[in-house]
């Protein structure tokens, strides 16, 4: 007996999937967030589970184990396709297939080249009824990091930045603090904790000497990347303390490598084969980052944005007026000559924080 | 008897005297607007007018001679304490207590020195109970402009700019049409509309040849003043054609007045006592001007802010990404040396216009 075959039945259930899977969103990298619901034979939730971290088990086996023999001929929902390969723990199928679940819901394939529809095919082929694309645009959207890592080779960009409502991201003498309100550098730490890297260039770190860590919010501080040609670095920096958070040192073929000895030892020197965006994102993709933050200053933040290594953007607009012919904007020049070339943002939310204005956008 | 004498009872009455008032926005300079509500004995309304421009008769004459007799014992509810001198019109106040009301409502006394206080008083001592201070914020908000001209001899100011979310009013080549969405640039003619004069620098004319009308939204199209020390105007422009709006050709002691002869006739030429955008206020503001949209460049804009000839910003942020290390922003310099120096402005309120995001703030 079918009760509730109809797609739009699952939804509610859906929903609550997702959130589970949200539960531990900034620290599954390079896994993704994925929830679990199994329901019984008379369809009340008899299990619960989600993905914590890499390493850990996954959210079906969770769920399943806690539902135990009640979820014999019941349903087993899941926001991502289950994997069916031995990764770094057994693949989800079997698990599946060994509670006798009658029926599995998925939001998503998975987009992993090692799972993509081969889950669905096996649990099939096993006779289990598969239902897909419920709550797809959502599911899609919790996980567009790792999708989008997985599609490219790099993670999903976040470039982020804090102006005046004249445009300005300091004063003409440089001076950059505070811009926005505290409220909003609380949801800056926030959004790192959701992050897997931070990465600012070198004249960052030489000018506003940032700390750029969660403040503890995140169960494992991002990884601080900074990115530079020059390596005209400081030998002091809050950054180079690696106690609480990894730091990253990248630079290109051509830098000037002997300006590497005067640096401390805590931060791990990487070189590029390229000194550009792109590589860096390729290279700290492998690393298993889903998600970076681009806390940058206008040349690079320009740059990333023209190597389409910025997917979304968060911008807060403070209720100031800073003015200055030679102060600081966010994006320095792109090239553009004509209105109908500039990039246009999409699917914008804007919402109160403190004094300010944040605007989420995607690119 | 008294029905009602609690004072928050009128406020219901009085938003509607409220929104009568604001039927002929920006269409009663130099007068303020003032709408009127009459009830009778029984506190049923039986009279209602609204000022609909300078020369035409008051609010209350309008809704006294509606009410009739009816308006006998009855109440008058009106946002601004009645005349009580001979302007263009006989005093209010000889008409109302002609018409025998037994009580009057107002919302706040007339900030203009040959009433304020006097109105108030003529009605008191002939017995009438003066009842006042009836949503007094927002019958101030509602005449703002004509109050602070009251208060400083200069309209109010309005600075509009429509800029990308990199703060960018324009390309690097001076670019700047269009910014913002259709929409946006419908709702700038409302503004104008609302306005008596629009303001902009000789740069603006060169560049982008404006017309600065409301396209027909105002009753009277506001007056387009074109405030230019060096006089460097071109020959040929929209804005000198004066069917359908008037032109100011404001200049400094100081400009070239030769250069006037290269322009035509029909704009007028105004010399001002000096080349600053508060001598350039004093002056339209004798014209009768209560309202004044500057939609000028960034450096005239920064001028007038400094000078403290702006009071309220209408910011359209349109979602583009538009760089460029030369383009334009919004203000230039305002000599700002610390972050605790720059302006902090507030009431902000922010809304969607189609693609774009509007935000209102006060100075």
């Amino acid at each position: 007996m079918k009760i509730n075959s109809e797609k739009e039945n699952w939804i509610p259930w859906m929903h609550r999937v997702l959130a589970l899977a949200a539960l531990a969103d900034g620290e599954t990298s390079p896994n993704p967030l994925v929830g679990a619901v199994v329901l019984d034979i008379n369809q009340n939730i008899v299990g619960e589970g989600f993905h914590s971290q890499a390493g850990e088990s996954h959210a079906e086996i969770g769920a399943l184990s806690q539902a135990d023999s009640a979820a014999k001929g019941g349903t087993l929902l899941v926001n991502l396709e289950p994997c069916c390969h031995h990764g770094r723990t057994p693949p989800c199928t079997e698990a599946i297939l060994k509670a006798g679940v009658q029926t599995v819901v998925i939001a998503i394939q998975d987009p992993d080249p090692r799972v993509s529809g081969k889950g669905i095919a096996v649990l099939r082929e096993a006779g289990i009824e598969v239902i897909t694309d419920i709550l797809k645009d959502e599911a899609t959207y919790l996980n567009r990091a790792f999708i989008f890592r997985m599609q490219t080779g790099r993670p999903w960009g976040i470039l982020k930045w804090a102006m005046s409502f004249d445009g300005r991201t300091g004063l003409p003498n440089g001076e950059s603090k505070w811009i926005s309100c505290e409220k909003s550098r609380k949801q800056v730490h926030q959004l790192r904790a959701k992050c897997d890297a931070v990465i600012v260039g070198g004249r960052t770190v030489r000018v506003d000497d940032p700390l750029l860590t969660s403040r503890g919010l995140a169960k494992r501080e991002p990884s601080r990347v900074v990115f530079s040609s020059s390596l005209d670095l400081p030998r002091d920096a809050q950054i180079w303390n690696t106690e609480f958070a990894e730091t990253l040192i990248c630079y290109g073929p051509k830098s000037k490598i002997d300006l590497l000895h005067n640096l401390p030892d805590g931060p791990e020197k990487i070189r590029l084969e390229e000194s550009s965006p792109v590589c860096l994102l390729e290279t700290i993709a492998k690393r298993g980052c889903n998600k970076v933050l681009w806390e940058c200053g206008s040349n690079l933040a320009s740059k990333a944005l023209q190597q389409n290594c910025v997917q979304e953007i968060v911008l807060f607009l403070s209720p100031k007026l800073i003015g200055g012919l030679s102060a600081m904007t966010p994006l320095s020049d792109l090239g553009f000559v004509s209105m109908n070339e500039v990039i246009q943002v999409q699917g914008v939310s804007s919402s109160k924080n403190g004094d300010d204005i944040v605007l989420n956008m995607i690119i």
